[in-house]
């Protein structure tokens, strides 16, 4: 008789699935009291509550079996109507496929383009919850180096041949809230197509720009040769958890299909919810209001980072260094010559205010100097207090 | 350059994805008018709307900014003790993590226990939409002879080694309606633990018994070796997509990875609305609302058929035959000798009934004289008109 032991065996890929290493850093942080840079949740003080309690009501008044019955797998139709017309190029209903959350978009994405083995090209660096979804099919995850305005051509031509896709989040970036630019993304976009490279394109972030909105995705460049993931989360809630994905008709159906065997559907209920919200342009008066707020909260860091950090441009070895997103809920940082910002964090955290380390969010070696800071969470006046800490403990820490 | 027609490289696993055959094979159904026991659906009769109305605007109520952010992967805690305490074995609530269906259950339990070609073990016949959950995997799907009390024990010990599992519905199976007898679940579980098989069991039917409550769950006599998989679409509704998985903690870390790889966590606005109806015993009433609803929608269907096929009990090789499900949506029937269901579709569906052939509800060689019936949808009249439109076709094309 077999020991009880024995009974389970583990499929290969499960060696390679392991606890998100960013929660397991995070742990730490988990204090009473402390200003949180670190999270990445979308604030809910932009939650349109009083439309979602009109839309539930709505919805199962209207029609409650409907709602609450088994449906499609590719979607509520006014849904997919909805998302075709407020993309900036021309997509057709048939195209989009609703999601719970775009997270699932890169999960059916990885089923139905990546074999064990298969080379993937990822930004570097890039969202580490995209990896996690791709590393269940097994690929070879290849980072394509990468600047402030997205990734490097030499690098990319390099490494394209064989690769089954690359992997871009091109507006406000997680981590680095960086953009692409016009000129890079029309070199992608050239390349790509030149290389039959496919590139999904992930845009969570994208509507959240606060002066001018970034240039034209790149699936607008060619659409046959993008997916592109959408989500409802950083513009409406995360907690109904939908997004959406456009495919091209030679890619949609195997998606479709990865998507039945995988839930059946995205809940009806919610995706009511959602068409009944966004219906007479709700998101047209709605957006630009997290936009203000965003906008705010960066300009409060970005003030309390240059009062509190004066050398950054004269002696950027010695000082903490960052960028100017232009959009989205995160701003990228650099710690002084010498300094890891792992091992930073407890000392940050004992004197009250908690960060994301960056180098987890490179699929290859990480630059260990590098920090997340989210500005979307604290108050204006927990940014001046939370800085003010950081910068103690740098200093502090540059002394020792 | 490349055509763009080389841009994408399907993953090798696209290939054996494809529809639902039971889908393609429904389209010929679709006809306004048609009486319907093809449907796999619960009757919207059964969803308590105004419960739904009432935990919806609770929930937008007590914590609007709980309910609509971001959640934790493992699912909402009161719901994962709510499951827990509603199964009737010792369940921690830390084993019970929430998925959108128990469709996803499936999909989470095919990544981390099957490798490409893995032997897994179905019942035969089995659940159509399991198989499409493993197939992403590249399993070697190997059916067990079953009979009406369940998976036969001498075919499935010649089968058994080296498989990653066994997958088993004890309880109103779809498609047959038949329940596991407590002799073989006895069998089953002894000689599972005996051979270090796991047992994977899918039980969204259970609640819907009509005289007596099926035997206990084989995860109740082994935990250790079962991942038990429960819905709250039968028993509340399926629009909001919202099921479990119970796993031993050598499995649960792995499956919660998996969980938070494919959507970070299911929708926790959802999770609270279900939570809030089941709180004070709510169950304890509706369900058996539902129990009387769909016995009486057997009977009527029982009666329809012993009145159109008189002959069932004495010439079983020229009738239909057919079984007594006691629970559950479906009964299964067979066909006179030498008819094929799928060929006799198009016939009943030109007299105004559509049923679901059998043949593909089995992984290998099905019985092409079988078919599903469902009774929970149409009324009774309709089931009794149906019954009647059935038996004439078959008398028709008996006579080809």
């Amino acid at each position: 008789m077999n020991s009880p032991a024995s009974t389970w065996h583990m499929a290969r890929r499960a060696a390679r699935m392991n606890p998100s290493v960013i929660r397991e850093i995070l742990k730490v942080t988990e204090k009473p009291g402390i200003i949180s840079f670190a999270g990445g949740l979308p604030s809910p003080k932009t939650f349109p509550v009083a439309e979602f309690e009109a839309a539930c009501a709505k919805v199962l008044k209207d029609d409650p079996q409907g709602a609450l019955q088994y449906a499609a797998s590719e979607g509520f139709g006014p849904l997919r109507e909805q998302v075709a017309a407020m993309l900036p190029w021309n997509v057709d209903p048939s195209q989009v496929l609703i999601t719970t959350g775009s997270q699932q978009g890169l999960d059916l994405v990885a089923k139905v383009l990546v074999d064990a083995d298969s080379k993937i090209l990822v930004e570097s660096p890039t969202y580490l919850g995209a990896v996690m979804a791709f590393i269940p099919m097994e690929p070879n995850v290849v980072s394509v180096a990468s600047d402030e305005h997205g990734v490097i051509m030499d690098d990319l031509a390099q490494k394209a041949d064989g690769a089954r896709f690359l992997y871009v989040l091109p507006n406000f970036q997680n981590p680095t809230g960086n953009t692409m630019s016009e000129a890079r993304r029309a070199a992608l976009s050239a390349l790509a197509t030149e290389r039959g490279l496919p590139l999904i394109e992930d845009n969570p972030y994208g509507d959240l720009w606060f002066d001018t909105p970034p240039p034209a995705p790149l699936t607008a460049r060619n659409p046959e040769g993008c997916i592109y993931l959408g989500s409802f989360s950083k513009v409406l809630a995360p907690g109904l958890r939908l997004g959406f994905v456009v495919a091209p008709k030679t890619v949609y159906p195997k998606l479709l299909q990865a998507k039945q065997a995988a839930d059946l559907h995205s809940p009806g209920f919610n995706q009511r919810m959602i068409a009944e919200v966004m219906k007479d342009g709700f998101l047209d008066r709605h957006v630009p209001t997290i936009r203000a707020l965003y906008k705010s909260q960066r300009d409060a860091m970005l003030d309390a980072l240059a009062q509190h950090f004066p050398d950054a441009s004269r002696q950027p070895d010695q000082s903490l260094t960052w960028n100017t997103p232009a959009g989205g809920m995160f701003l990228w940082a650099r710690l002084p010559k010498g300094m890891n910002a792992v091992d930073l964090l407890p000392y940050a955290v004992d004197k009250g205010v908690a960060f994301v380390p960056g180098a987890p969010f490179y699929a290859d070696h990480g630059d260990e100097r590098t920090l997340r800071l989210s500005f979307v969470t604290p108050s204006v006046e927990e940014i001046h207090r939370g800085v003010a800490a950081l910068a103690a403990t740098i200093k502090e820490r540059q002394g020792v």
